[in-house]
């Protein structure tokens, strides 16, 4: 950006400024600017795809060789995302894990600031307890477990149990805003009921318990059952069949885990939603501020991101990092769990989409 | 307030000065404070109990004498508190009225924007059409119509039925604010389905549709269903046996009906709740700003309103005024359906609420 | 509605069935609703202008006739329109009155739930001492005074001052929701400063006290002075002027008092605004739901309410019911202060405006 | 974490696995735990003191040998704190600088998606244009540029100035929120009114045009002059002194620049402030998440940050990381400019604070 070439005599005032600087920590914007604030995202973050049949294997690898306990605290492995250089994260933001708890075991308790929830692919026979109350967990099911709540998990079975984690770790971390606290070896209620005390007192569509009128951040509700989702979106493409407006689009039925105190997110920096698209259905190609994280839950289909297609199946998971273009295929029925980070650019007014084909962007500048 | 008696020839002064007050259409507030600006809320509206046999009965003859169709538009007998001077308002912001529906009757739509819902005490038979979509009524339904939407019910059997309606009607009557528009003589959607499409859209616990993130200011939801309602009051009063915190107080589970999109009140201008009482509980005298009235769903009990006690049982309807002292005595147990106005005074920072036996009031300005 | 003329039996049916109602404190809908529920809004009360040069008068004939003191309170003559059966309501919502306080008068202290303010057409020489600040009282200021703060007024010079006062007096006594508290006999401080502390803590454009973080539902200025006033309404036609958007319309500055905690309205039931129009300008034919009164403050204009013209100088105070079709026509610069209850429609989604020459209503409907 | 020693065949396995999930990009928590969920935060970024005495010759320097314009778009030189491995970001999410415009020199126009202020610890001289409208930039000015607007600085003067920048840069780097475009070369109004239009609609207090009744995520206001800042200081310590509550600790009074649409942060990523301490005041030493910059506008005091003390006098800056013990100390009268991101973890109830000699943390947790 200077505009003509330096003489040599320059050239050397320069380097010693820029030493200079250097040397009181400081940096000149005009040689950075364009690493700092490019003309759109440009995320170190890459779209990436694992797939189940070699995650899973790991983590029941991990299961042979690495105890769980106090001190590493979870058998879980995360994904790592190959442009951020040997990170465990999914994308700046976003942790995302295969957990595996061996027959019979347990997961100490503990708590965090960061927010967590547990997805099923598949599996059943642990319960995750949750400040004191135990939670089954069955496939399809989303656990949420908000920050600072104590929690832990134990296998009532012979079995081995792996789901997905997600949190907020790497956005926690490198925000500095982590706070962890040790809880008991066991679990502090081993009791395995059908549905928790959080589900008893709040899953009545429209109730609102009168003993919780306190609105909380986060969502109370420690299970969103499959039975419920499921229905939710056979409902929608039914109506669509009908000819009543259901759907966000034709031929896709989704819905978002809401907080029943606000209606809003479940979790102040985390959005869940289950989506289902009829065989043949392909989304439109949309680029929005945010990452976000698949797990395909059920049929086959590809995702195109950035313009590369790959097909995907039962358990795979994909990540999709801030502004890249990204449509979803479906050759079966094809169900998908997800999760991201758009809360926080929608609280702080820096979200914005783009899909293909439509003159604006949604956005808050505009 | 004057501070001594006036002479002869003052009291002319006065009271030809009042006089021309009078004419120039002004009106002093020295004379008048006392029954404007009260020490607490002092109403008009008396505690009142109607009867089920009395209310119900005199609705059947009215189905007998008086056709249902546009014009009179509604089959409806409204409260009259005694206290109001034959006005038909149960408060002075409530309407409460009983409807009453023949065998293949059908109340033509129409819209306002006062808001409404039914509730059933007992019977089956009618749909409610809210814009186009039919919904079923049976008993212990809550089903809101909030307003501006087009409405009208049909009875589908051969058969009477009855409900409650309850309205905004005083409140917007006296604000000033109310539209109306005419719709079709029939129903829009004659079908009779089990359960509507909003209730096909949103009630999975927990679960928002895609296709609707935009929050409204009253529930999308046409029917709160007595088979959540029952199953939610009886959670909470075997969560209290097992030792966990779920109840108002002490054998009394209560919930309130709320707007899935914000966690709050079903209508913004009224709150609708269900109660359940275990034998022999009652309640801490009360006092709180806004009106409600109580319908009796199931079981025996009574009302301590000011002081005087009064049986009820099912279907008696009880009108408890603003700043009265209330305390309700369950016999039997006891199922009690309520709405009330306190949204208004809590979105103008109007709300005050006093429990005897408690040292402070709960209210916005202490 | 009744779809034929009944026969002479019937006639008798229904009067006997209308009586037994009548007992029972039962009232049909049928008969009613053209009246319950009209097309659009019907308000009993009327548009009306007052004169200054009646209202002052008056209130200084008062000021030789009436003490002021505990008891009657205040030397307040109120507004009491037309059509309001002599109540002393300039609206169905809201008290508009004159007040005055003669030479080293004291208005007492107290409290009550309903908000009030001042405003000060001419004259000064009065503190308002809002709970312990003592707030002067000059030409062109707005005074709020928030509900269940202590207030009384003392006059420290030998010359009486009039001002207007308004309150939410009829709808809180009509909503029963009003409480009185009696303070002391004489202002808690008689000091006479020429700011108050709550200007001294508040009234820096845009800084808010470190140590007043809380939101507040009213606001925490005890007067919004005229020099201020003016100078926003000058800046916004000076803009006009040099071809900015800054007026509400051509020639037609105007401000909203606004509460510095939350950007919204002074008081949770009041709106008050001061509008200034260029000569010759005049206003769309607009209605909307709710009720407001104007104060002309300087110049010459007229109201066109329902289709009548009334000229307005100085002082004139005009009441526009809901949904009056109202425009106002200036002759000179026309500078008018203005009060209305539109906050509480917003806030219970029950506004509606209609301009003239406009497609479509603004409201909550569509 | 691992119970027991692993035998050399248990070892080799592991090796063989952790090998194997690097291959495959995945990343186990277990070695990983104590650095990604420290029991507190534990930030990379350390305390540190720039002198401006070091700054402002460095600013000086490159405005010699650095030209300004279109590609490095800003002579701005940037704190890089030392524990962020030399990039050019105070803390983890803000961006602090010194920049510097010649005489006669232009910035050219840009907007981007990061938000960004100018403070002016001295000089004057300059006009930056924000959307269009010019604003004078003083000394103790605070201005406010949020994301998206167009701005551009021009130097109306033949003598240099510099003032210091603040920006969410690193924030929105790290989140890959970022959009940039470029403007026109020169600003696209080079007039230099005394104040712009935006202080003109909006700077008296507690008025809002008309015109302007939507909510902005931002503030509107254009500059918050040193004028208005001073005299609330000045105010808030005299009213200390009448003993009234005015001040955040005795002896310190302080302002925070607000949003007047909302009351809020002027930004909804970064918090702006002032405060004023009096000699020989101390604040209690506090820790809280999130980071801050300070700039010592007047005065001596000292910094206490993790025990170690450092005298800083005008100019000086000073960053604080998160959950550093952080205590002020002031020797003369001691006036502070200070920006943070606390906005960002209140709205997404991360924030957390802890005070010496209080008991308990403030905190959405607990």
């Amino acid at each position: 950006m200077v505009a003509s070439e330096p003489t040599p005599g320059e050239a050397a005032e320069l380097e010693a400024m820029y030493a200079t600087m250097s040397r009181e920590n400081m940096v000149p914007l005009w040689t950075q600017i364009d690493e700092l604030m490019p003309m759109v995202p440009s995320p170190a973050a890459v779209p990436h795809v694992w797939r189940w049949d070699t995650i899973l294997p790991l983590a029941a690898r991990a299961g042979d060789l690495v105890p769980v306990g106090r001190g590493g605290e979870r058998r879980a492995i995360a994904l790592a995302n190959p442009g951020l250089g040997g990170l465990p994260y999914a994308t700046p933001t976003l942790w995302a894990a295969v957990q595996y708890l061996g027959g019979l075991e347990t997961a100490p308790e503990h708590r965090h600031s960061q927010s967590a929830f547990r997805f099923v692919v598949e599996g059943e026979g642990v319960w995750t307890v949750v400040n004191g109350d135990p939670v089954r967990m069955s496939r399809g099911d989303f656990l949420p477990q908000p920050g600072w709540n104590f929690h832990g998990h134990h296998n009532d079975t012979d079995a081995p149990m792996a789901w997905i984690d997600g949190l907020d770790i790497p956005f926690v971390r490198g925000m500095d805003a982590g706070f962890f606290e040790f809880g008991t070896e066991r679990v502090t209620d081993e009791a395995t009921p059908d549905i928790s005390r959080s589900e008893r007192l709040w899953c009545h569509p429209g109730l609102r318990p009168l003993s919780r009128l306190e609105d909380t951040p986060a969502t109370p509700i420690g299970a969103y059952r499959w039975e419920y989702t499921d229905r939710a979106l056979s409902e929608q493409l039914a109506l669509e069949d009908e000819g009543y407006p259901a759907t966000v689009g034709q031929g896709h039925a989704a819905v978002r885990y809401a907080n029943p105190t606000t209606g809003g997110d479940v979790i102040p920096t985390i959005r869940a939603e289950f989506h289902r698209l009829r065989p043949g259905v392909a989304t439109r190609t949309t680029r929005e501020v945010g990452s976000s994280v698949y797990q395909v839950f059920e049929g086959q289909g590809a995702f195109v991101l950035n313009g590369e297609r790959t097909t995907v199946t039962k358990g795979d998971m994909i990540v999709v990092p801030s502004w890249a273009a990204a449509s979803i295929e479906a050759e079966t029925q094809f169900d998908l769990f997800t999760f991201g980070d758009q809360p926080i650019f929608e609280r702080l007014h820096l979200n914005r989409t783009f899909i293909e084909g439509q003159t604006t962007t949604k956005d808050q500048h505009q």
